[in-house]
């Protein structure tokens, strides 16, 4: 019988499913709000916080992250905040509703930080955004960057650069003050949104492989090191296909994946997942912002001599009413003319571009080839020739 | 010096860069409203209309398509239009202002038709379309030309199935009488659109060779059967990557890459178009309708072993507001588990799906690949699993 051990929020509706009396039902034993303690790999038992143990046959580990917090002074104070998981979420909008929170600080200018800006500023918070980095959003071109920092700035967002945490204390005007390596300012709430980290302690304490990346080396059929040992998910490696590398990408439908193939091969099928090209997206505000494939900089980690282009185009026929514009980047291989990455930034279909690009890097595709990519043309939909096609032939130039 | 021979709307500002002066300021003779009579092609020879010639060393043919008028009587009269070229659409809205037009009957419910209910019943103008087919947009699947239907009801249009044109008379009470296999019926105006025909007489009457399709039969550089003469755009054939046949496929976005192709190649540069694999969109009101590939007929045809799957998914999370119904229908070959074509019919995103697919097309994709595509998840532009990968499992199990 297989047991799920984890925490299960009994009052979120969406999450009955996952209720000990649901897995029962179909003939999964639970144990809830117990954590694994260690696993022994020779007599094939987990050791539980409460002392008991489940022996298996197959185990699958499914650990997740856990969002990054420094060791700086004062983070244990009330009002900090991550958000990692729906516990997390509630605590943020318990606060919000319990306490008037005037104004917001967010320590990272990623996905998440740059997503919570939206949903604070959104709901009248003054917000501020702070990051070690030069701009938001680093992984996409500086132009793009540019964009969405004019977006956190039209929505009245400040973005402070090159700005470290140092220490948190309590404040005078606003219940938190935060001390940076630029100098201080204050808020009713912070929030750290500086990453995360895969939880490897329980596989790598008996014995498990981690891969490089830091995360569960798995192979193809997410398999660990050890034969009877699966992991899937946030807590493990997967494949990408550009970069020819095991990487760590937290994603949820990387994970929704993983879940399936693993499921697949301890019923006894035969599933093998074929890696990632690294595709991502967010929106902040009315932006879209859309990645695929490697940048530049890991383009060259990877062996490849990349040279890129960068075009701004129109999502449908410029006659057409409705906001249009969107930017593509491309990257490409000088050696090889294959297509290495994208980015794009701008309106919704800037993220279905991705996926289009997506498909190619996935099957190798060369730049020369998407110039003629055939898509379906028709002018509220499109432009005869695809922002695609005239950032590929714009690259071919540099190639 | 290359000639330009053709006609230029001199009034419409966006075609000014066609004017025979501003050609002539890039070294490009021109001669306008002259029509090429024949090509002699041992003496490398066009006569014109005007009993005159010019001589070439390379010769582009771009003659492009006619719409298909059925020699039905009374269908030269005054009211009754087809609509392919701009002076087309210029005498339809002329006579849409110059006199009252209370009600419009469409002959023919492809994506001309269809886009033109909308046009017209948008300018409160009562409009019927008929066709010889039991549905409307006959090349996606029945549950997605169902949902076209009433979309058309929706908007008051009717639509009426398996109904030929027989002439056209006048009217009674409106200007024009219409004459069906299944009846009559009266309109102040009427619009032929049950397509077009490759306009290859200049070409065959030359002795160049004409494909099986119907239209001038090209190689992949796009040099006719004289290696002297090119063809591009609607008037030629373009190789189907799916099919693997020369098709005739007359798009925009398709001729644009041919000429680019062709002008290339002229100018002493190598480029091959590589084909297409059928993209194809419109938009009939808020609904997008595209499809890319083969449908299970024209797989049969091209001896392929066709199975289906169909779903209706969501182009983004559930928990979103806002309409994001779409449709998914996967074609592929029980024989090699090939991905060979995909319709969408819902929400603007139907249409970037297809441009996905049609990319896994373009690299002969497995749809046991396609099930696990790398495609960027997030909540506001998609699903964790997108209906392009459950359309895909779904089809699995039929293989």
């Amino acid at each position: 019988m297989p047991y799920y051990i984890g925490d299960v929020i009994k009052d979120e509706k969406k999450l009955v499913a996952r209720t000990p009396e649901k897995f029962r039902e179909t003939g999964v034993d639970t144990r809830i709000g117990i954590a694994a303690a260690s696993i022994d790999r020779v007599n094939k038992n987990v050791l539980l916080s409460d002392a008991k143990s489940i022996s298996y046959d197959i185990l699958a580990l499914g650990t997740g992250t856990t969002a990054f917090v420094p060791k700086a002074p004062g983070i244990e104070k009330e009002g900090v905040f991550v958000l990692k998981t729906l516990p997390d979420a509630i605590a943020i909008k318990s606060y919000l509703r319990d306490s008037p929170v005037r104004k917001a600080l967010i320590v990272g200018a990623g996905f998440i930080g740059l997503e919570m800006c939206e949903a604070l500023s959104s709901r009248n918070v003054q917000t501020d955004v702070i990051d070690l980095a030069p701009r938001p959003a680093m992984r996409w071109d500086p132009e793009f960057s540019k964009t969405i920092h004019d977006v956190l700035t039209g929505h009245g967002i400040g973005f402070f650069p090159n700005t470290g945490l140092k220490s948190i204390e309590d404040g005078k005007k606003f219940r938190l003050r935060l001390n940076t390596t630029e100098g201080d300012t204050e808020a009713d709430m912070i929030l750290i949104a500086i990453g995360v980290r895969p939880n490897v302690k329980l596989a790598s304490d008996a014995g498990v492989q981690i891969g490089n990346s830091g995360a569960i080396r798995v192979d193809f059929s997410q398999r660990t090191s050890d034969a009877d040992i699966y992991a899937v998910g946030d807590c493990c490696e997967c494949y990408h296909r550009v970069s020819r590398k095991w990487t760590h990408i937290p994603l949820g439908d990387v994970a929704n994946k993983q879940g399936r193939i693993a499921g697949t091969n301890i019923g006894n099928g035969t599933a093998i997942f074929p890696g990632v090209v690294g595709a991502q997206s967010f929106k902040i505000f009315d932006l879209a912002a859309a990645a695929t494939g490697l940048d530049e900089t890991e383009a060259k980690q990877a062996g490849y001599f990349p040279a890129s282009s960068l075009i701004w185009g129109n999502a449908f026929a410029a006659s057409l009413p409705g906001e249009k514009k969107l930017g593509l980047k491309l990257v490409a291989d000088r050696a090889t003319g294959m297509l290495l990455g994208a980015q794009t930034i701008g309106v919704r279909s800037a993220v279905d571009k991705i996926n289009t690009l997506s498909c190619a890097l996935w099957n190798g595709m060369r730049v020369e080839e998407l110039a003629y990519l055939d898509l379906a043309y028709a002018p509220p939909f499109s432009t005869a020739w695809d922002p695609i096609h005239i950032a590929a032939r714009e690259l071919l130039k540099n190639l």
